[in-house]
C-alpha cells in the first residue's frame, strides 16, 4: 500500500460554539492547521461567531471553507433529519452564502465547501442528497469528502474540484466509512499516532472491527480532518500537525 | 405642500411564511410590484422559502431586496430585543448574504436593503444601531428608508444610496414615524385610498393623532411599502397600485 | 364488517399556530369537537397560543390533551428526525408536563395524550420508539393510537388506557396505516363522506390502493380525527360531525 | 450593620447546558450546594438535560427550583426582550410545567422558582414585569428574589414566599441592584471571600462605585447564589460553602 501521492494539509472545523457556548479551542488550533471550516450557523456557530472566526482565520493565512449542517444547534447536525433534496440544497445555498457575506466583508474568497456531521455521512451514503447538497455549492467550488464514495463520485460528475480527506480523530469501518457518535470519546496519543501515520504512510487505516481498510486516495489533493470539539483536540491536532509535517518533508511534498 | 418629485415605486416583504406556515397572498401580490423585500430567515422565511422568492420575482422581473430581520421567528421580528452593535452588524451581513446565493444561483443581483420590523423602527430612533446595521450592508448598495430620520442621516454617512419608503399600510405618529403593531389592524378602502394619496400628492399624511404631517421625501428616489401579512393585503396593493399609477402618469414620471 | 362498537367521539389538533403564524380556524372548529389535541411548542404551538387555546377549550367543555410532537417548527413535526430513545422520553414529559401547567392553572385536567405527525407514524412502525414516547406519559394517562399497532400493543404493555383513533382527513395504506404527506391536499365533501361513513358503520376503509382494509377497532373507546391545518379542515369536520352524530344516535351509544 | 438572621444555603443555576454544548461543572457542583435551580429549555438546557439534571439532584438530596428564563439560547437568555404581560406569564408558566414533568417523574416537587438572567433583572426593575412572571408561578410556591426590590414587594402582594438572595459572583450597583454581564469576567479568591463574608457578617457589600451598601435582608429565608458559568465556578462555589458553614456554625444556625 502506497504512501499518499501529495501533499497532506490538515483542516478542522472551526467557530462550532454558540452564543455563550464554546466549542473547541479554536485560538490554540488556528495556528496549526492549513484549512477551516466554519461553522455555519445551523448546526453551531452563530453570525458573531461566524465573524470573528473569519477575522482570526485572515490573521493566520487559514484558507477558509463552509462548513454548512442540518438544521440542529440541539443534535450538533448529528441527528439525522429527512429533508426533501430541494430543502438540502436550499439550506445549502443559504449557509454558504451567509458566510460568504463574511468573507466578502474583510476581502477573502470562499476556498472549498466541507458538509458537517450527520449529513456529511448521509451523502456518502446516499446519491440522491449528494446531489441535492452539491447543488447548494457555488459552480466550480472545492469540496472536501471522503475518496472512492458518492462524495467523490458526484463531485466529479458536477465538476467540482474533489479534495480527499484523512481523518485524525475518527474511526473507520471496514467499508472505509466513518463511525461517528454524537459524543466524541476520547483518543491515547498512541492511538493518534498509529491512526494518522498508517494514514498518510499506508493510505490504509484498521477499521474498527479490525480489518485493514485501503483509502483510494489516488491523485487527489489531501486534507486530514481533525475536529475541534474532540476531547484533546489541541493534542490531537499538534500530534498529526508533526506527523503531517514530517511525511511532508520526508517525501518532498511542496 | 408639493407633490412627490420622482416616479413611485411601490414595494412589498415578501416571503415571510415559515415551513408549512403562510403569511401573505405572495403569488398575487407579486406581479402588482416593483420592488420585493425577501425575508432572510431570522424573522421568518427558511431557505425553502427564499429560494422559491427569489424564483417566482425572477419570473416577474421585481428588483429584489434583502429584508433582515431580528432573530425571533416566534415574535415575527416585532419583539425589540437588545444587541450589541458588533452583533447587530453581524446578523445583517448574515442574512444578506444568505440571500445573495439564492439571487447568485439564479444569476440575480441584490437591488437594495430594508430592514425589518421592529428593527426597522430602532434604527430611525437610535444613530448607533442604524450604524451597526448599515455596517452590515455590502459598500455602496442602496437601502430603503425613513426620510428625515438616522435612515437617511446615517445612508448619507456612509455612502450607501437611499430610497426614501412611503407607506401604504401603517400609521404614523404625530413626529413622522411610523405605529407599528405586534398584531395588525385591518384597513378599509377609503383609509387606503385617503393614506396613500395624501402621500403621493402633498408629501403629507394625517398621524394618528390628527395633525398633518409633511413627509421630507425631497428629491430622493420614493417606493410605497404594503405589508403581506396586513389583513387585506391584496386589496392594499390593488388600491395603491392604481393610485401610484395614476399619479405617475400624471406627473409624466417614467 | 361491524359497525364501531361504541360511541364514535371527534377529536382535532389545536393551537398549532405559531407566534403570528395561524394554523386552522380553532374558534370554529371547537363547537364542534369532543377532544381537543394542544400543540406543545415542539412541532408547532407556543406558551401564549397554549394558554389561549386551553381557556378556550375550557369555555366549550372540550376535553383537552397533549399533542407532543418532534423538535421542528420548520418541518411541522413531519420530518423525520433520528432521537435516542433517552431523548424521545425526555421531550415528551417535557411537553405534557408543559401543557398541564396551563391546565392547572385553570382547574382543567389532562384527558390523553396523542403524539403528532411523523412522530405518531414512528412510533407505530417502530416498538423501541413507541415504548420510549410512552414512558414519558404520566403513567395511567389515556393515549390515542391506531388500532392493530404497536400503539395499541405498547400502551396495554405498559398499563395506559388506549383509545382507537378514525381518520376523517388522512388515507389508509393497504395495512392499515396512515399516508401522512408534509402538505396537506384538499378533500371533496363526497370522499369525506365515503372515507367517514364506511369507518364508522363497518370499521372498514378503502386503502389509497384500493384495497378494503378492515380496523380492528374491537371494544375500544374510540374517537375520529381531523385536522385543524387540512384544506377545508371546518368543512370535514363538519361534516364529520353530522355523520358520527347520526351514527351514534341510530346505534343508541350515549 | 447586622449578620444575617437566619440560617444562609446556597444555590447554583444548574442544567444550562443545550444539546451537546456543557457550561458549569455541575457533578462538581451538586455536593457543594442546598438548592439547585434548573434551566428549564428556554435561555439553556433540553429535556434530556433537564431529566439528567434532575436525577443527579435527587441523587445527592438537593432541593429543586425552576429556572425561566427569556426565550433565548443564543443570547442565554441575558438579552433583554420586550414582551407583554400576557406572554411573561405563559413561558413562566410553560418553564415551570415543564420542569415538574421531570419532578413528577421521579416523586419530587418543586421548591421555588428563580427567573433567569436579564428576566431577573427585567422583574425588579418593572413591577409589571415582576408580577406578570410570578402570575405564572404556581400560588404558594416560594420565589427567590432580591430583598429591597419589586421581587420582595410583589411576592409579598401576591402572596408568594420569599427567600433573599446573596451573590456570590455578582456585583452590585450602588442601589443594591446586580451588575449584570452578559459574559463572566473571573473573580480571584480573594475577592470571592471579601464578597461573600461581607454580605453575611454585615448584610452589606461594597458597589462597583465603591459604596457601602446594606443589603435590606430583614428576617427572610436566605440562599446566596453562585454561577455554575461563572469561570472558576467550582473553587467560588467551595470557597463560598467554607464561609457560609463557618458563618451557619458560629451563628448556631441548624
Amino acid at each position: 500500500m502506497a504512501p499518499i501521492q501529495k501533499k497532506v494539509h490538515i483542516n478542522v472545523d472551526l467557530g462550532e460554539g454558540y452564543g455563550n457556548f464554546k466549542a473547541g479551542p479554536d485560538d490554540e488550533l488556528i495556528p496549526l492547521i492549513d484549512h477551516a471550516n466554519i461553522a455555519c450557523g445551523f448546526h453551531a456557530g452563530d453570525p458573531l461567531i461566524m465573524q470573528e472566526t473569519v477575522l482570526k482565520c485572515k490573521q493566520h493565512n487559514i484558507l477558509i471553507g463552509a462548513h454548512p449542517g442540518l438544521p440542529d444547534i440541539q443534535g450538533f447536525g448529528r441527528r439525522e433529519i429527512k429533508m426533501s433534496s430541494e430543502e438540502l440544497t436550499a439550506i445549502t445555498r443559504y449557509q454558504i452564502g451567509a458566510l460568504q457575506a463574511f468573507l466578502s466583508a474583510f476581502d477573502l474568497s470562499l476556498n472549498h465547501v466541507k458538509p458537517h456531521g450527520i449529513l456529511y455521512g448521509m451523502m456518502y451514503r446516499d446519491r440522491e442528497i449528494c446531489r441535492a447538497v452539491y447543488a447548494g455549492v457555488p459552480p466550480g467550488t472545492r469540496v472536501f469528502g471522503l475518496a472512492g464514495t458518492f462524495h467523490e463520485e458526484v463531485a466529479k460528475e458536477m465538476g467540482l474540484p474533489f479534495t480527499a480527506e484523512l481523518y485524525g480523530d475518527v474511526k473507520y469501518s471496514a467499508d472505509g466509512r466513518l463511525v461517528i457518535d454524537r459524543k466524541k470519546k476520547p483518543w491515547t496519543a498512541e492511538e493518534v499516532h498509529k491512526h494518522v501515520s498508517s494514514q498518510v504512510e499506508n493510505s490504509s487505516v484498521t477499521a474498527v472491527t479490525g480489518e485493514e481498510v485501503e483509502l483510494p486516495i489516488g491523485q487527489h489533493d489531501v486534507s486530514l480532518c481533525c475536529h475541534s470539539d474532540s476531547p484533546g483536540a489541541l493534542e490531537i491536532v499538534q500530534a498529526a500537525r508533526e506527523i503531517v509535517d514530517a511525511f511532508n518533508n520526508k517525501m518532498n511534498y511542496l
